[in-house]
């Protein structure tokens, strides 16, 4: 469970309204590489990991990055505080303004509500960690596209931060990878309880040197 | 920003696999009334409240549903624990484990995957409280439904607990809604910053005796 | 069944045409809180009502929103009346030209089409009629904001009166509420035909005082 | 707008409860090719007919789809009507009665919400009365598909009657769709205010013979 | 299987970006009208047709769709070539910017991406061949409708081409349905792999003529 | 564009109709991990790839996975073929008689039609390649799973062979992602059109060390 601490992982402290800015900003609250999506993908995750390191690094992360939703939403709201209808919709905003007033609202820049389509839990524990460092590299890229749209220092610098971690967690994801690999090496063989043998209890084929050991039951020569 | 507590809010120890059950439960994890949607709908919510106050209870009952999330993702994990293939299928759990093998994602019982479409975000606190008590009369529904389906006393003492949970939030987003009513009251009129003046500057029509007071700008008689 | 009566439930007379306002405005056509939503929740709770006096309640606001619905469109459509291409494109409606020409489509403001996901059916008439009066203020918050919007005397006139008329329903779908709880205090317990005792016939928990009666199957004092 | 008759346009009267049965027919309700998605595409798109008498067969059949959607409703109510939640289970609905109970939700057979998505409005009478011939085509072959899975006569009949409705709505629109070609080939140009003509004023190119002809500006000899 | 030709069915010389316009023609790529919806649709219809000249058909026009799928990509890749994020914004792209780059995503132009929703395919020949009709006209509006907006003659140019194919493709699909419908009267009565008898083998009512034969079992009268 | 080989790519002759097994098929055709989401993923990524030979192997291995969707359409229709709507029934398929009789329709296993929101495109080559990689990663498994599922020895071969080939596929994409590290690497910093300089043309923060070079504009010391 979780307990909040009022306080952001890093302060958001934006002088000036920008309402366009938001409108762009508000796709890494509910969009499709944003922080809801990573930290529903990594606390789901979590549950099918089969070491207890591999479990935690998905929880550390999938919390972190619910301070991260809350940066977002905090940067939103600040953004457009004291914004009037008609300086919303000079903005582009005045869609959003219709069905959400001066909310947060879980949608990416286009105005699509937040669908779980866009994360991937499979299960298999490297094909989540792929996802995982996939996921990364597109938060990483959305940050990238919202500093070249910011033309405000103090927005710059909040995306700057949250862009470092991502390229952290990227890091930390390609650890749990190779630490996974690891043990299944070890092992030679690999079995969890999230996939279990069929029921002829023969292996899939064994045949995938020099690509990233796969889930089998029995096969012995997998390295 | 959120701490993690390697504690579940409330224990969760399932002795016996039943796939069956599982399929349902995980409704309350990515369904439309499940305890992402709960959770989500508050943490976005509170952004635009009124006051402090309102904003604390959104984000104690938001947090406290994050807790709930783990908890249905344990059932869940629980009752599908050493399950093999051939289980699932017969469970009704072969689409499931077709695109998610046995982890665990945020969908409904019938497979939709979880959608931000399912909450309501306004920017009006009354309006927002409402959508409140109605999203806790529909969790304590499908707590009731799923009590129904279960024949496992382990897991309806479980549900048990968080219907009754519902019901608790229930009865503070009540009392949230009847102290920004009375604030509303007392200050003869309400404006916020989500609800500016039109252009015009002149209120809406200000008739609206026996119901909610609803945000106009300048509306004396308005209690 | 319906029959159609050829003329508005209100007079729609727009002199102008505003193809920004019609971008906004038929997100209360196929939109989250718009009354299509309506119409439809309502006409489908109708059937799973415990008496008949709720049952012609959800019957009577359904068939009314529906005439509404039709105004609405009939107000896109006045006000994107004989607009060119070049006009629709410079008023941000290029992307609706494009798949809809000058049409009415079921979408919110943002574009994205009419999902059931934004509406509530759950079975029980607690939980239902609590989504109705949620929906009404959603609605009545919905119509505030096209009021701030709109720059027009002909279409802020239209809004208000539907503005008033969610305000009515909220009221009756209130007056709903409390007549079905007390029917189920009078009862002393509550089963309909919707809620059909589990399978070893004891109730779940009796101990829901001071909130809203809720089914249960043989709870003696709840009250 | 329209005014209830407290009667269905064709008795439903099922004598004994089938919910597996339901759940097949609840696509009429909420499906892709159903009766919700009929009435609101032909609703819908009467708006931009060029005729009135196209309009009026869009609104009579529009409003006739209203009333099947009734009889749809009436018979997944009637199909469930006292079943357990066992009995429920038992027939594949256990999904639906964790997020529905036993009411009438609009969704396809599989679960899915019902969808704008599924319904064509372009704003060119000849392309919507192709799609609502369409329509009526993919209206009729769900019918059939649902007797063939129909072991009830009293069901099988009702069936029979909608689906005979469906074939003669689209001998209708195909009798509109020929009214609105002569009306064309009669001016020998087609000019409506859904579509007026480019900046240029130039006609795009006029080559469509032996094919419906087709919304230009101008095109003399366009038949 | 297919194999590619590296080259376009039709030249993409686009002289000068135009970034708004890539919006709108990316509806073409991705929409509820576009090259890949017609190209899924007809690759998906052909498994279940009931000749080989039908299946040859749909074979032929779909793979032919998939060519103008990669020519609206092309487009809309020399539209946006070289825009700097500023001008994208100006255009009406931020939104994209921040979650595609410049790249190209398979959406319409108010940003939904694309659902299979669009797309029907029902297993009954004569209903999917309307269908195709429909979707060709769908199609042939929506680039009228670009062509309206499109102030560039090279754009203009390649706008018409694909226009002038739907037209082509609509007459072929009324040709396969006039071949399936005559092959249909032929047999007097219909009976494919998609359709077997319902269980008490006895055909569902036959009395459907002036109507496109639908598929019976056993309906003799049937013409 | 695109020319058809009347031939599969690895032959489908599978002896016995297995209804039960196509359900979970067809997850692989319009499923989150399937050969529509791969095809289409790789297809609309070519077009912002920076060098020849990534775009070269998007479009080999895009043009291949067309090639897998129609063996898995074959797939799914020899295991449906001639099998009566009481069989489909039995086997789960009632559902999917109801909407699609027994055609191939593009959806996942529990019945959601394909949506795009499944698949990233970023305009970010080394994003757009870790994407393709968890991509491949997420195919294998869900072959994995249904060979798990799979009882029929000529259904397992099929389904083995396409594994293998994503395998294959993972290993390219591999390969492709260090080339265009390489390439970076080389030139010291990194500049596409799809990234142009901000505004400012001041370079975002530059110390990314042992991770992926990623695209900025004038980061000297990045290798």
């Amino acid at each position: 469970m979780w307990g909040y601490d009022k306080k952001l992982q890093y302060p958001v402290n934006i002088k000036n309204p920008n309402p366009q800015l938001a409108k762009f900003i508000i796709s890494q609250y509910g969009g499709p590489d944003g922080e809801l999506a990573a930290s529903l993908r990594y606390l789901s995750q979590r549950f099918s990991m089969p070491t207890e390191i591999t479990k935690a690094t998905l929880n550390d992360i999938g919390t972190e990055e619910l301070g991260h939703l809350e940066m977002i939403g905090t940067m939103v709201n600040q953004l457009t505080r004291g914004v009037s209808p008609e300086g919303l919709r000079k903005a582009g905003l005045g869609d959003y303004y219709t069905d959400h007033g001066v909310s947060i609202y879980p949608q990416n820049a286009a105005g699509n509500p937040f669908t779980a389509s866009y994360i991937g839990v499979k299960g298999d524990p490297i094909t989540d960690l792929y996802e995982d460092m996939a996921a990364e590299q597109k938060a990483r890229s959305t940050y990238e596209y919202l500093i070249d749209l910011s033309d405000d220092p103090d927005v710059t610098d909040i995306l700057k931060f949250l862009r470092e971690r991502e390229v952290v967690h990227f890091q930390r994801f390609g650890e749990a990878l190779r630490s996974v690999q690891e043990k299944l090496a070890q092992k030679k063989f690999y079995m969890n309880n999230l996939h279990t043998c069929p029921n002829n209890n023969t292996p899939p084929s064994c045949g995938c040197q020099n690509v990233p050991i796969i889930s089998d039951c029995g096969c012995q020569n997998n390295n």
